[in-house]
């Protein structure tokens, strides 16, 4: 059998093409890929946005499950054939940020899949310290949305939500509407604001209350909904300025506003209300062990509805198709690429 | 014996004139008014800026010190010739913020000295309830402290510094020292930023540490101190563009930032950095009663250097000069005006 991986070579191009298969040194682990989803960071990686950190050709993908393979000597606690996801970080150990006990945020943190090679392959060797458990009763496809509920799980742990506390989600794609189930499940109120009609459909098949900005103004909106006092907490995951204003103009006095969207410039804040409402904003990136932990129980309990939110699944020969899709808002909520040596289609 | 209080008739224009005692009503408390401190705000308000909260003719003064003298009908905890200061709050109990506990920030809430009647005059009528002991030993002068140590008490204990952090002051006026202090007391290491020779001249009189931003880069030099981690807290006392740049790139991972200072309009703040470094934004209003009482014990203890702060005293009667010389920034830390029926010109 010949491994085979999908390989990034600059703008918009992915080449699917062999790859060799080499055993696992000290304390790494090679694992038998089975589902990646693909999200707007790989997208971004696709547009050529984020050579400077990829450095093209390489393997990108770091949404996964999979199956321990083999082994490195000096690997105590895994097996072959267990189910495992992988937390595609690692830090430097030795940073202020790993110092205070923040190796999420390591000032040289090393994200698979970007800054070194992913799991867009039938077989990924990775450090031993990265993999996490999965319970053999959960789908390996369902198990390829840890990651991005292990993101909604950090978001909504740093705003601390306590159950029927009102939250506020600014902007309702994959990202925000797992942070909706998410706040959900810890019995928040949630309501989610997203102009784009289909995401908005896609959040009310969940379940989720919408609102539209382009229909009624949210500040009205969320008044109503709160009986005046505003919500507790409110999530920016739209990344747009509009999204910063309706966020911080939701805030109830003393509220907390978690910032998940990347604003790649300055963006003007309403620092007088967070001075007179005393509210609080939270930056809030990537998740911690306990956040992944905390995604695969809820996967396993069945509080996150996977089968709903996967809406493709591609085999790897196929990539480049997945990513259109993706590109072209086709893709729906996630779009998983089946990564088994069994089946792509070069077999 | 007339009692006399000074009265704010428009923009620039206090008017000494007799005042009638009343008896205090029930619930009420009658203070003979000892000292009152002037600042930033009794300023703005001299300036014409706030007509539209204090609605000229009024008393204003926020600051004070003073005794029991007459109380009111079911009023049981006071005695005529007890110390007090009075947190000049008081709040609907009614709005969002007073139902969630947060009455210090209350929707309607009044402040005494703005929205109602102040401490410039001799003697003053107050809710009991705004009430706060002092303790016979501490000069009355220096209790005039209380109120804006109360405020800085309260800033520092939005950041929640723990000893030994490195805390970063943004503006070094009044509000800027009295919180660096009061973080030196809590055991940070505390660095002032500050652009004006005087006010820097002032914090190192007391023994701060401070950095000219004109003359060194705040980044740099704080990069310096902190040993390339950034500094664990930074307050945003300056109510300046600059101020805000200076308190976010200053931050270490997850350090926190209290907003202090009013900014009358939106600012650019770099949110990715609040996201990248998961830092967090505390807007931080005024006091609580606890932060009152720990500014009372602070001052009582000689934590505070109540003596080096006050810059000088005058009469009821020469308080045109006092806002002259406050305006001036001839006033030093804190001017008082002596209240007292005794001490007046115009005796
Ligand atoms: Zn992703
Ligand atoms: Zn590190
Ligand atoms: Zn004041
Ligand atoms: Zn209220």
């Amino acid at each position: 059998m010949t491994a085979q991986r999908i390989v990034y070579t600059g703008a918009r191009t992915l080449a699917l093409e062999p790859a060799e298969t080499a055993p696992p040194q000290a304390g790494q682990v090679r694992v038998d890929v089975a589902f990646t989803g693909i999200c707007g960071t790989d997208l971004h990686i696709y547009h050529g946005d984020m050579d400077g950190r990829v450095k093209p050709p390489g393997v990108i993908g770091h949404e996964m499950s999979g199956r321990v393979a083999e082994v490195g000597p000096g690997v105590t606690d895994w097996q072959p054939g267990d189910h495992v996801t992988v937390m595609p970080l690692t830090s430097c150990g030795q940073c202020p940020a790993c110092l205070a006990g923040h190796g999420h945020i390591c000032h040289r943190l090393v994200f698979l899949g970007i800054d070194a090679a992913g799991s867009l392959q039938n077989s990924w060797t990775v450090p031993a310290g990265t993999l996490v458990r999965l319970p053999r009763q959960l789908p390996l496809d369902h198990a390829a949305l840890v990651e991005p509920i292990a993101v909604a799980v950090h978001d909504v742990r740093r705003a601390r939500i306590e159950p029927g506390e009102q939250a506020l989600v600014v902007g309702g794609g994959p990202i925000g509407l797992l942070i909706a189930l998410v706040a959900r499940r810890g019995e928040a109120d949630v309501l989610v604001v997203e102009p784009d009609p289909n995401r908005r459909a896609v959040a009310e098949s969940l379940g989720l209350a919408t609102l539209d900005p382009g229909a009624e103004d949210p500040a009205e909106g969320v008044a109503l909904w709160s009986r005046g006092a505003g919500a507790a907490v409110a999530f920016e995951v739209s990344g747009a300025a509009a999204g910063v204003t309706t966020a911080v103009d939701a805030l109830a006095t003393r509220g907390r506003m978690v910032q998940v969207a990347i604003h790649t410039g300055p963006r003007e804040v309403n620092l007088h209300r967070f001075f007179w409402r005393e509210l609080t904003l939270l930056g809030a990136r990537l998740y911690q062990r306990a956040d992944f932990e905390q995604a695969v129980s809820l996967l396993a309990e069945g509080a996150i509805p996977a089968a709903d939110l996967i809406s493709r699944v591609e085999p790897l020969g196929r990539c480049s198709q997945a990513f259109h899709a993706l590109e072209s808002g086709a893709g729906g909520m996630k779009i998983l690429i089946d990564c088994r040596a069994e089946g792509t289609e070069a077999r």
